[in-house]
């Protein structure tokens, strides 16, 4: 048994903990069909996502579960237009989901402030239902992702990404099929994470002297390739950029080569096809290739391969995929001799502006 | 005089065009008033700009840009949703905005003909009216970029500040002000090119053999930072990543030491005080860095100050500092032997998808 005190031993404990955490959110599935009706009533012609790191690259997922699934124009939105600039946007037809594990970022508060004296309908997404942003907003939903003690955050993203769903799901009349879906999610989750933290031990290995990554992902996996760079720059201090497949043409390919690995997430659906092409890319320019996600096979070249199984539902891979990248920067974190529990210079509340 | 087959030659030389190419297109604001009002017309609940590289930093750009001027909701769309996974979002009160320099990026022009069908006013914003992008959009504008030799983009990405804000500005009746603002900004760029182009020399001998740095920007700024990240990544072979001033302390200030140099780009807005606070967050972490903007000044600490002009308006503010950014690429190129005309792996038109 490790010990809770040994460098890490939180982070990897709450990244085994996700599959609990995410049932544990679906017990408020009454609470999300509420909030998701009263989204629905709105008729929003804009669903607004805001945070920071972890909560921003679970907004990513969000333009895809709200775009989806109710039909919704949903967009990251600029925080700074309306904290900073006072642009007036109308928010009379918006729904506003504002997500942050401490419920404590001092501008999302602030912009749902403002967003809700304009009329938007307010959502907070938060850990800590007695927070500033959930007295601010609203409604407020609860992660329910339970005491997160590494300051790397895992089972927010986690229950971040089952959370917008399952509203999303809401918002469109098919909770039951979601909730069925992030319940199967969740045991396949639990089966694959003991297979996988050993699989990534020996990419570590190989990995222990890289500076800098690309983690590439198309449509949905955009936002897990978002997540797993933000992982590798905090707890792996590795220079870890997020780009989408047709993004990596349109410039960053030219800095690649053998010792800058790119690290590809591959699903079965639709956009399948677009990142095989990058990782061709990728392989020409003489890249070590690690190949994740449930089509990993299809990647061809990989010196690496961590896959995971399908989802129920193609909009659910994330939760899946997100898995080879945690526990792959807690083994590299390991093999540093870094502590991703206490990375340098962050705390786990974030006041920064 | 420097002979254009020299590397770098064509890249430096259309720096130098860039105010030249902004006065040629401002020849066009005729057109650029008849669209803008005609998209007002529309009343717009969405304003969706699409695009990839330098395009997509300009689309940052241009959600600050209609979010200032005729105050309207834009978002830099997702292109899989609509491309890939043929979501049914309601296009009938849109407005698309789609850049891209050569007209014939695959997905961007696929996203435009299916939003056209949609009921969308779309818009081209590109270099070659004939263009298969040009065909696919109800209405084209000219970037009048004139020809670009270089495969590392600069006088595309200039003016294509340059027609965002023309277009929010005749959005909002106000197309006068920007023009005026545009052409004495075009001055202000021409005055300033000879003296950063010195001044950046010493800053590209001290980086040499730098391999990772953060461009940080906040608000109008960070279009500028995503640009600047760009250029480094793929002419100097550096894994440049740009981050909001926020962002930054999500997160990735963990990976900072002193190998790691930080760019910052500050201008007189409402959003300096954030961006001064997280230089004063790299100083403490170690790491180098440089100060660049109008208010560079305000910045303590920096190893390297390159201050531009301030801006007529302060929405324009990016046209000045992008400036020491390219041209701080050109000279690192230069320093370390790479040529941004032609580097590896690029075309001038990108088609992968």
């Amino acid at each position: 048994m490790t010990r809770l005190d040994a460098p890490g031993a939180n982070f990897l404990a709450e990244i085994h903990e996700q599959p609990e955490a995410l049932t544990r959110m679906l017990e408020h599935r009454a609470e999300f069909r509420e909030i998701g009706r009263a989204c629905a009533a709105r008729e929003p012609v804009a669903l607004r996502l805001v945070g920071h790191g972890s909560s921003d690259a679970a907004a990513v997922y969000g333009v895809y579960a709200f775009g989806l699934l109710p039909g919704w124009t949903a967009l990251r939105d600029s925080i700074s237009l309306t904290v900073y600039y006072g642009a007036r946007l109308d928010f009379s037809r918006s729904v506003v989901v504002a997500l942050s594990q401490s419920g404590s970022t001092p501008d999302v508060v602030t912009y749902v402030e403002r967003a809700r004296e304009r009329g938007a309908l307010t959502v907070a997404l938060t850990n800590d239902p007695r927070s500033e942003l959930a007295a601010a907003a609203e409604a407020t939903l609860p992660l329910a992702a339970g005491d997160e003690r590494s300051v790397a955050a895992t089972k927010t993203f986690f229950n971040e990404l089952g959370a917008l769903v399952l509203l999303a799901g809401a918002a469109a009349g098919r909770e039951d099929e979601v909730a069925d879906g992030l319940r199967r999610a969740a045991e396949l989750a639990a089966d694959s994470i003991p297979g996988l933290e050993q699989a990534v031990g020996p990419v570590a290995t190989a990995f222990a002297y890289v500076g800098r990554m690309y983690v590439i992902g198309r449509g949905v996996e955009f936002a897990t390739a978002r997540e797993i760079a933000l992982k590798l720059t905090e707890t792996c201090r590795v220079a870890a950029e997020p780009l989408t497949s047709t993004g990596l043409s349109h410039g960053p390919i030219a800095a690649l080569d053998s010792m800058f690995p790119v690290w590809t997430i591959g699903s079965r659906d639709e956009s399948l096809a677009a990142l095989v092409e990058a990782a061709a890319r990728v392989r020409e320019a003489g890249a070590t290739l690690v190949a994740s996600g449930s089509a990993a096979a299809e990647v061809e070249g990989a010196a690496w391969h961590l896959p995971v199984p399908e989802a129920p539902m193609p909009l659910l891979s994330p939760l899946l995929s997100v898995l080879p990248g945690q526990l792959f920067a807690a083994a590299l974190a390991q093999a540093k001799g870094l502590d991703p529990d206490r990375p340098e210079r962050l705390t786990k509340v974030t006041r920064a502006r």
